[in-house]
């Protein structure tokens, strides 16, 4: 009997079948003893439909005027929520970004929230009501409407649990947890019960798809424990928490990323410097580089490789052409054709089979590995993105069995 | 060089053609030299989409939570109103109804304003931006978002120009100002250039349809000057304003209205309190009584009729019938067959000539007049209803030419 909090996204509400669903769950909280705030994104196609509105007028509309317009849809949201536990026969309230107190920096469309004033919210809920409020928005210190941007309702709800020392978040989604890979890909994937907010970010990172890592990152600062589970089946599903046991090697999971490509800058001369020449240029253009591989220099030159997420594959090879007249080098390669599988689990670094496993693996079913990486929690390795599948299956063979 | 409020209703900003168009006006006037304040109602059809939903989800879902999501209707028309004038190269800042500080009374669904808190909106104009202030909506002492309920955009409206001592507030419509007849019934009917808050408020109340008489009240109350205009064509409309002209008789208007259902009550016995008794139990269920006849008496009984609004003639026999048993009359009738014809115009109770020609107009159309009432500014007769648009004619022919 505390406090709990739950999130359902635009799918979760999309309709009237899934909005008293919604409204079942928050119900079955509140009846078990439990104080209640429910999070919610705008529907389904609320948000496109807003969207295409826009654009039909004004295709350069202000970012401000965007997040007026884009913040109705949760306000709608709220309000339909709010009116399915009511038709259950429990006490509600619906409060907006503003009237729940989040309080975000200026940076419309992507902002960040700043604080949470609770004030509001605890009355409500002091008061006996269920809370449902709008995810997604906040208002800054001017009082102009704001919105979060990707990953935005997961954080509300994890800012909001972490303000009000909630004892649990829990995100409703369409899948019923977190797997040891995507099931879709990998038959044999497993649901896991627990798992670690450092597996779970590079879980995330490496295209899980589950949660946005800004909602992990901020679950961990505050140490909000994390549910991921299923708004149709009523299951346990997946709780994301400070791992406890870490002397114990556990592979929590195995990923595959397609949206990546490789660039390389070719006969580079080998002199201090280069590196960092390399990746300022493209840090100016805000271009997010994963793993990068130096070759060993030869013939007084090296080659320099490094992913990156392959939306911003021109924009990188650009930079590098650049970057090949400014440093001399040889030439510069560009190649989308890859895939990133990578293995995640806590307790890495002291069990140096793993990466000895996953090679195996790999070589046993034919593929072959062209660049590797390795933290303390994760090892990837870059394939040709025809083995991606088999890949996949193959290395979760090996540690999960088939 | 003034301060205009400019008020768009839910026709004129229902597409991207209308935004635009709606834009243009508000651009030109601010190109003029002018401070621009623009009040908006929800976009056509999405306050119906909206309660379509919440029909479909909840019929009986409180007040509060329609409020709060009506409320994104006019939240969605202010950003993309906002967007068009952005389209066009003018600064201009968006506003909610709580933004725009409209502080309201707790009545969910028609609520009253109590005071508009314009210090934001000053700001915004100062800074040299147009605004565009979400209409029909504000928020109670609690901070919940309530909504005005019938007339409540043209009631922001004139609010917020009363609050900003605005020089002029215009209401754009689908006409382009207030006739002497509706034009559709009498196709001899002429603009007016000018009007007075008094017979405006009669005529509004006669079934004219162009403002609702809150906004009339309101606009009276605080001495704001209003204009109701067309948003398609570029025309002058007529201008409300308190009569400056008292002593020159001039006839402003003529109007049907069909939604009247007479009640009679028969043979009650001629003593003192009768009347009271009848129109405190009709008060007492809320129902607005306009004309009241009282016959002579004669055999020691009276009869007593009043017309009400037909939508509550059902509530009113119900009422009657009961009367009829507690004082021992006759009778009872009701009659929804008739229709309301009446002119109006300051200055006629010292012009005895108004009643006679429109006496006179009706006697040569060959219509029978059933009931009579006289204001200071406005003559009523009653008649059968397949009259109607005859007598409509042939009253405004006799005081404007055919």
């Amino acid at each position: 009997m505390g406090l709990i909090v739950q999130k359902f996204g635009g799918s979760s509400v999309k309709d009237a079948g899934r909005l008293m669903n919604a409204a079942r769950r928050i119900a079955a909280a509140y009846a078990g003893g439990n104080s209640v705030v429910a999070v919610v994104s705008a529907q389904g196609d609320t948000t496109d439909e807003l969207l295409e509105k826009a654009r039909e007028l004004n295709p350069r509309a202000s970012r401000r005027e965007m997040d007026v317009l884009l913040s109705s849809g949760e306000q709608i949201s709220i309000a339909l929520l709010a009116m399915a536990i009511e038709k259950l026969g429990y006490p509600v309230k619906s409060l907006t970004g503003w009237q729940a107190g989040f309080l975000t920096d200026s940076t419309h469309g992507n902002s960040r929230i700043r604080r949470v004033e609770t004030e509001r919210l605890r009355n409500e809920l002091d008061k006996g009501n269920i809370v449902v409020v709008a995810g997604f928005q906040g208002i800054d210190r001017y009082d102009d409407i704001t919105t979060l941007g990707r990953g935005g309702s997961d954080t509300s709800a994890v800012a909001i649990a972490a303000a009000c020392q909630a004892d649990l978040c829990q995100i409703y989604t369409d899948v019923d947890g977190v797997y040891t890979a995507d099931p879709r890909l990998v038959p044999g994937a497993r649901k896991l019960d627990e798992i670690s907010y450092d597996e779970m970010l590079e879980l995330a990172s490496l295209g899980a798809q589950v949660l946005h890592n800004r909602s992990v990152e901020m679950a961990k600062k505050y140490s909000v424990p994390l549910e991921v589970l299923s708004s149709l089946e009523e299951k346990p599903g997946t709780i994301i928490r400070e791992a406890v046991k870490m002397e114990k090697m556990l592979i929590k999971g195995v990923a595959k990323d397609d949206h990546v490509a490789r660039i390389s800058i070719i006969g580079v001369e080998d002199v201090p410097g280069i590196a960092f020449r390399i990746f300022s240029a493209l840090a100016a253009r805000k271009i997010n580089v994963d793993i990068i591989l130096q070759s060993v220099g030869r013939d007084g030159t090296k080659d320099i490789s490094f992913t990156i997420s392959d939306s911003q594959a021109e924009e990188a090879m650009e930079a590098a052409s650049e970057l090949r007249e400014l440093l001399g080098a040889k030439d510069t390669a560009c190649d989308t054709n890859i895939s990133k599988v990578s293995v995640v689990g806590a307790g890495m670094e002291s069990n140096p089979g793993v990466a000895a496993t996953m090679f195996e693996a790999l070589s046993d079913a034919g593929i072959n590995i062209q660049m590797i990486a390795t933290s303390e929690i994760k090892i990837s390795v870059l394939i040709d993105r025809a083995d991606g599948g088999r890949a996949l299956r193959a290395v979760h063979a090996a540690f999960f069995g088939d």
